[in-house]
């Protein structure tokens, strides 16, 4: 299924834009999606775009990356620091995978510094709100 | 200094493309230094590309920036998981700072997993290679 | 939706009173639906009594609570020594949130003695058996 | 000597409302004592309320408790994150044995996470401020 | 409902045999669900054989055993190193549990030495690959 | 030596039977050599079957195995949660290795959830009791 | 102050035999001082013996032992296992110093296992109940 | 009550100059009241100098200091490395608070470097024996 | 076997009053055991008194205790601080037991405070030297 | 070199007094230089006060100290909590050491806590800003 | 005994050279004691070379050194990283003590890092394959 | 450039011989370097020796390790215990490297005990003081 990037969200991410917009910024996840339509055909790419907050949800839509696109963009969200099904899902993958966060987790609580995604997947990039969205596009871009 | 974006590199960077390039690939850092000015060129920027194994002259360096750049870039290579004093340096400046690695540190060994620098960064990209600086100053465009 | 309270349970709560009754009590979880609504109503109001194995059913009706209620009443069971996902969702609401676990975590295995609910909750009551339930009522109710 | 709880309380709760009413409620000691014996005559309890800076006074009331009361509440303040002589006083009693505490010790420094008394007592409450002592009341005259 | 044995699969199961045959075998869970059917009738039982990505679904299953089987073969994958709400459903049975794991994991990384289905199952057999599973149903018929 | 299983057992089973039945079975070591010969055989197998309370004498007997036998089994009992030198000596080997605990390690205290033979075995088999002996020679077979 | 031994005790201590005689036997302080003084008479000493719930009360006797006694015994209960203080105190002494815990401390909960007083005092004597004391006026004579 | 500092000392200080002069020196605590004395009336300060072995009797004073003083000087001795009351009474002064210590506690046993009084402090001097209390008062003069 | 005391000792411990006296006193482990026999002859038993530097021998010595003594006195010398064969053989034990260490081993390197013996020895002596033998030996009888 | 005193600086003290004045005060390294000269001179000292970046060269300063002062006043900075160079370049000076921080460091970042330098140093005092480097002086003349 | 040097070896090293010669090298047990005998005869030493898997028999040949030797070389294999035995016999030794690892023990596993040999030991080499052995006689032939 | 060997030496080294001869010997780093000239002429070689106390320099010095010779020794120092960045470039090196420390780091402070060169080195030798160095050139000039 060339020319198609996979875009996962984990939990809560349904709700940015909604709450507290002083700290999470204005953009809903809807505008983030229009954002990464954009530059992905800027870059020759379709984008399949989903979220869920079911972790084995994610873990199936993983699963079938193969079938929908060549590389992969996934914001894991909370399952990202604890969830070995999904580590084990993506090291199935033989595909590029970019690992994004909105918030800088390295300076957050200390249960938000590690990784499970990060060490199977390509590289991460986190801290930059929204446009890390984009960045990660590009770097896949780079790898496709 | 409006206009100017610092880039600073850490211990070891002037070694890139001169030994193990089947792991470390072929550019070099000047070739990397290249395709940042190209990029910033694009960007509106001029670039302050620099490197020195010295902890202490980076700790001077970063000092300096205020005088020197609008943004900051940092590929702190392995300083970066240690160093208190570039910690506390980076503290002092008030303008977005991006912390760059080459390689997916969180997928390498457990020492390389801790970061001192992106705590108190922007935010942080890691595992794309040289492309993470040129990914590194369109976040920063973007907050500029 | 004003006089509107939400009383989360999470996994095997479900199992209530039907198994080992003589070390979980003979109440069912409808049994302590039903004391909720009666003590509730003393309290002047209406409740939303629910209950899920998915971790991200749970999130999903944490994510609505303002819809839903004035205030909310979690007993998380296994998933609130865990769920960073939980935790994120739950600091999104302004409204009083009240933990409840019908047995002692203190008292129990080490890795019960930790939540990842009660940072983000107003309060926590534990060991009390279903009586827990409508302390943890009045409690709210104090707030709102 | 049934129809008396024994309430006591640890080192530094005799300052309640006195300094920082902002951070702490403009609630007195007295106050609560106050609240309580009105909630217990409720129940048809009488109530002995104590306060002490010293951890052995506390440990000698504790091991008073058979003469003085059928249930106990315990407001330990920081001694109850270290104190093994109030745990072994506490192991002592076959009576109920509420623990309370104004603040949400979860919500607090990693320290306060920990409870000595809490594995020893029936069940816990925290972070609910004086209420906290009139839900232990009740919780105590179910057990009774 | 005598006679017959639930065989519950985590997630990622359902990927046998798909991708990576050279590192995880060539056979399919149907493959192994077969040879489980096969193994079992020799030894004069039926087989219920499940898989699900969600840890909920999984848990659900388990609450349900007693109403399905007389035994339960479960392998958790990733979910059985820190999933305590399939450990709290566990606990509530009373029939035999086997864990299996396909591969060994007390030679793989650190984070997967752990077991938190082990510790409330009758014993555990790991690394052998499919055979495990009829080695499984030997050792719960022994029991039963 | 083709034909032959070495089976080696480790400090204390020589007490099997011998003393609290009602804990450990009434079955002796040398009830569990009888069974492992017939089921041995069943499979077209000899068996050496070895018991030793010294840790260099397992050793050496581990350092034989390829002129003993063509698989082993071991059961390491208190030895196999500490022994560097029987993990090293199972190294060198290249036959297949199945690990076997008559109870379940992960039930009991944490020093015995550890080993440092599974490791560099096969595959492990726990808490079946003697039953876990010809479901290793099964799991060793097939291997053959 | 020769031929006099002082022998100190710890919190909790007053209530042997007083409560729960099946767990903690049915004799008394009182009995075990009786006991200490005839065993201290045989031995050619006096004894001083006292208890109290007071951590401060206990550091101000240990501080008046060379006034008091030529060697002390001392069951340090619940504060012998994080009293810095007590530590301090017994430090200063130039006596033989000898601690007895009535039970086993190491076959205890973890937060038994550590004793602050044991790194400065001459030895330890554990889980033989009251003829622990007696034992320990033995060890004591012997060195004065 | 200004013009006044309150000079608190904790467990043992009392035995200052009273044995092992050869570690502790020669001066008593006497002495070094009446250096403090000295050093605050050249300051304009009246002092109160107090000593306890009690941990309770110490939070009692410093609850009092607001009536008592315009500033704390504390060497807390022992009780400073674990006790959560004294660090709570003291975060509820608006005073400025100077913590001393004679010996230098990061020199000493690894139970030392940790303190509780520190955290709640304006500062800390350690490790120049009696001289660290003129200091202190000199520190204190400054802030006030 | 009545009237027996098995009394058996670890490595090194041959080497008493061999090497170094001036640290390790001048008796050597002839003169201990004619200590014992002297003062078991006092108390009406015999002795059986033992020394190995093979912890696999100590472990068979262990497991012979029934057939040879009604209790047991053990100095596992360095062995007692890891083996959990001996542990494991110490457990299946019903007679009494009494742990001895020559030096107070609280006093000394962190790896000698944990004890595998303890938690199934009756009770422990340790800092006496020679005579924390004939203590043990008086505990023990005191059991029998 | 008599009379003489050497001040070290360690990293970022260059930047004093130049960003963040509400944090860190206005005061400039040249003001504190005075303020210690003037101080020094009082006290019947000179000072040779300097500051670097470079870890390297703050350890070659310590090693020239013996033939540049008597006594030494260090703020090692961010270099204090890690450097083993500076350790071991203070150890082998026999002057006295006086370790100064400007901030509070146990008030701070868990990985301020801990300091290399103050375990070879006389003393520390820490949190008392500029006024801290004048006492350091103090202690210093004190020990001369 | 002047003039000679024990060299002691431990658990698997007699299978030196005997499988995994791709890994472990082509030389055996005797290949190295050989060229330690050449190498021992150049210095003006003769050697005493032994082999052995059991622990206990190591320590007994330990304390045997003084009546055998003016030198020890020792590998310790596998025991060296945890025997509290053999730590304890060097002790005893007076004479130089050279420890020897064929591979580096600090780039291998975790658990081969730490060494209880080298504590009590003159002087470590390792990582030089059989070469070490010449080197360390070297080394005690410096110093005896 | 065959037939060089590049020796590094880290912070205070240069200070050898200068202060604490006691403790550290007579012999200066010069006088060292002497004896590795030597050694190195006898094995065929020729030396470059330098020494510094600047962890950047070091690196520097690292980095052009292939220019300046065939093999290299180095004595960290301090910076061993920490410094990734010379980890980093050690690792780049294909020739062989061997560490040398002059004291046995395994027996001094616990910070001392890790090495973060050893990992990325052939092999390691500490503990024999000057001599180390030549033992380091034999074992380089054995593998070149």
């Amino acid at each position: 299924m060339p020319k198609n990037i996979l875009i996962l969200n984990g939990p809560n991410l349904n709700m940015l834009g909604k709450r507290e917009p002083g700290i999470y910024g204005s953009k809903t996840l809807a505008d983030i999606e229009s954002d990464c339509r954009t530059e992905a055909q800027r870059l020759g790419y379709e984008i399949d775009f989903r979220q869920s907050n079911l972790e084995g949800e994610l873990v199936t839509w993983i699963q079938q990356a193969p079938d929908l696109a060549a590389g992969l963009v996934i914001n894991p969200a909370g399952y990202g620091h604890t969830s070995i099904a999904m580590h084990d899902a993506l090291r199935l993958l033989s595909m590029p995978i970019v690992e994004v966060h909105l918030s800088n987790i390295h300076a957050r609580e200390e249960f938000r510094h590690k990784t499970m995604v990060a060490p199977v997947a390509t590289g991460m990039i986190c801290g930059f709100g929204p446009i890390g969205y984009t960045l990660a596009l590009q770097a896949l871009a780079a790898r496709l």
